[in-house]
């Protein structure tokens, strides 16, 4: 199937020029196999087309950002009618409050909510805030966990300097053992434990919360006096209408919210408990848009759609529907995947494909079918993503992992062997 | 005059309950007097409305960021047109390579861009690109200079670790000798220095760019290979349609930018030479929302109004004439004003006031009046501030400086002793 690219080609020849490297950061393609748009010209729903026209039900919806459905009319209809009184003005709104108290609600652990722009901001402020009430430094983070890209915990050392790492060490997640090691060798001087809602690294199967680890880390917090935090950025409202933890009854000290929460508009939050209040009172953060009316009035109208709508489970039912089709569609053609993490935020890797080639020929196959997947970072479902869109998602897949057996060879052979010099060196690397 | 308060001290009261210590951060009326609103309800034009229904002329501008008027139909027009495609997608659309293109056509020294939505981000990416093009670790910053609200360098230092300043070395700015000091002190370490287009600090006299000061920077970060930034968050494009300091011949590495350039919509940039561009290509930065296309939408529309209108001389004109007017008035009632700063980023301090206690009942007195001026931060001008609203702005004054000879005592006595500690605590810290 030949999809139009003229467009595309074009942008990327010019941002080449203007931008440093092209498009940099999560939304670049450049790792990705060479058949994925890197610009897009529209988003309905579920649904994305590209700068050629090219159409694609979307399983990134924005990296997260998108859990209704792109352009779904509440949440919208509220942004406008806040718009037209008032956005970026010289202080906040009462939305500011009422978000702040709407917030407070839904999530047990937390007694207050501060407001800001990018993930990075609200795990930045997490810390911050853990450094000021324990007059500590060091952070503990799993290892390969992403928590932002600051110089603290940015993924690629490049114009990072030692000192902004100083301070940080890793432990692996989901292994308490190795999170009281960590605890022990900077006993005395821990700020605060860093955690993923559930292990959802890249490349990588994920993992489910190990409730011991949970357990351990609630423990060791409480008896150093350092903050747990729990980073749900990515996972926030995709898990539970409460923190991510929420099912298991352990509670963090702050948590750090971002993406969904106004369905694509920017916002990001802390929230905290009464333990953290006065540091996070007493540090100075702030940004020109961080108190900006409408995204406030989009999460507003968000969170009144994730409180009063059955959009979890139903994400659940269309993700577990999408994977049992993917499972025997694999199967009817002689692979075998390995899908993990929640249905509503599907990591699908291939088993026995240590350098991913045979994903990343799947994901060329699904892009040209019009599905667009991920093959090595985990996806998003929006409610948006119903029994018609997997239906059509499936009737698609199904002919990419057709034309999978067909021939192994859709990436070129330069394209294959940089992939697989790249897994080599990732797995070299995390030795 | 008596305004009608309930709402905003309704919604202080509740703030302070689900916001650690109510509204933080610029935003914040904790350093104000009593009388400023926190809260507002809606902006049109140069004007406000607080959540009673009380009216300012507005002279803050959002903190800088409403550059042509709230609500500005040319850029709002730009932006709803893009927002019926998409916003936040999973991909940018081709609005930012024509950002890029416009930007760098426009900046005399830039060959490149980034986008993203702090002020503070862009600093953050400026001072990593450093790093990353020389290897160095040391960032040179003006004492008094601020460049955001992350760790290394916002203003409070409280959940700030030693690390992160380990590596930031202060100099005086406009002071030719003392940046070389700061040179010859880190010689061999220096990956940037960070330059204000002009001081512009809080609670002082603005001043002018020193050229042998500029000059010096220019030819220390040439002979060492240091890149030289210039933090235009601020003031850029208020004062030139290029960078600030384009007037001078004088060209940075790099330009931070902020606020005002898509008027009010979340984005903010990086702009960059070749020199730059290399190691600005191989750092991880990103955001959930660098990429959203409403905000590119309208910061095409907000840069085409930069290139097309006067509006740059109209405020200009018109900050002179409030400057002019305010000086009479003044004079009449027996006080001087010292008014620095372009006409057009006022900033308004009277002349024997160590204490700052004439300029804070005055600032009372003015959103009495409906005029929301600033005690001790620089001021800004929209080009919505025409000379109507200039002449009913000085309509208000006058009878705020007539109130002022009345009594000086418009704050409380409570108030009064407050502010007298915090400046005196304030000269204290900065000997």
């Amino acid at each position: 199937m030949v999809r139009a690219r003229t467009n595309d080609l074009n942008l990327v020849e010019r941002a080449a020029k203007v931008l440093p490297a092209g498009v940099y950061g999560h939304h670049s393609v450049g790792m990705l196999p060479s058949g994925y748009p890197q610009f897009f010209g529209r988003a309905v729903g579920a649904r994305l087309w590209d700068v050629d026209g090219n159409e694609y039900i979307d399983y990134l919806c924005g990296y997260g950002t998108n859990l209704f459905g792109y352009g779904f009319e509440p949440v919208e209809q509220a942004a406008a009618e806040q718009r037209r009184l008032g956005d970026t003005m010289t202080g906040p709104s009462a939305l500011m409050v009422e978000l702040a108290e709407a917030f407070v609600d839904m999530v047990a652990h937390a007694d207050w909510a501060m407001f800001c722009k990018n993930g990075s901001d609200a795990t930045m402020i997490a810390l911050m805030t853990a450094r000021a009430h324990t007059g500590n430094a060091t952070v503990l983070v799993a290892d390969g966990a992403y928590h932002g890209a600051m110089p603290w915990c940015t993924p690629r050392q490049v114009g990072v300097i030692p000192a902004d790492r100083a301070h940080v060490v890793t432990y692996r997640y989901n292994d308490a053992a190795s999170l009281r090691a960590a605890f022990e060798a900077h006993r005395g001087d821990v700020a605060a434990v860093f955690a993923a809602p559930y292990r959802h690294d890249v490349y990588a199967d994920q993992e489910d919360l190990d409730l011991d680890y949970a357990q351990t880390a609630r423990e060791l917090c409480d008896a150093s006096g350092a903050l747990l935090v729990v980073d749900d950025v990515r996972a926030g409202f995709r898990i539970a209408r409460d923190c991510s933890w929420a099912h298991t009854g352990i509670e963090p000290d702050i948590s750090a919210w971002g993406k969904c929460f106004a369905n694509g508009h920017p916002i990001s939050a802390v929230l905290g408990n009464d333990k953290a209040r006065k540091a996070a009172a007493d540090i100075y953060v702030t940004g020109s848009y961080w108190f900006s009316a409408v995204p406030m009035a989009a999460a507003l109208a968000t969170l009144r759609q994730i409180r009063e709508t059955d959009y979890l489970e139903k994400m659940i039912v269309q993700g577990q529907r999408l994977r049992d089709g993917l499972d025997r569609q694999a199967a009817d053609q002689g692979f075998a995947l390995s899908q993990t993490g929640p249905a509503q935020m599907p990591q699908i890797l291939f088993r026995d494909d240590p350098d991913f080639v045979i994903g990343f020929n799947w994901a060329q196959l699904c892009i040209e079918h019009g599905v667009y997947f991920h093959p090595f970072h985990n996806m998003f479902l929006s409610h948006a993503h119903d029994g018609t869109v997997v239906d059509e998602t499936l009737r698609r897949t199904g002919m990419a992992f057709e034309a999978l057996r067909g021939s192994h060879a859709r990436l070129s052979e330069g394209e294959t062997s940089a992939l697989k010099r790249r897994i080599a060196e990732r797995a070299a690397s995390s030795d």
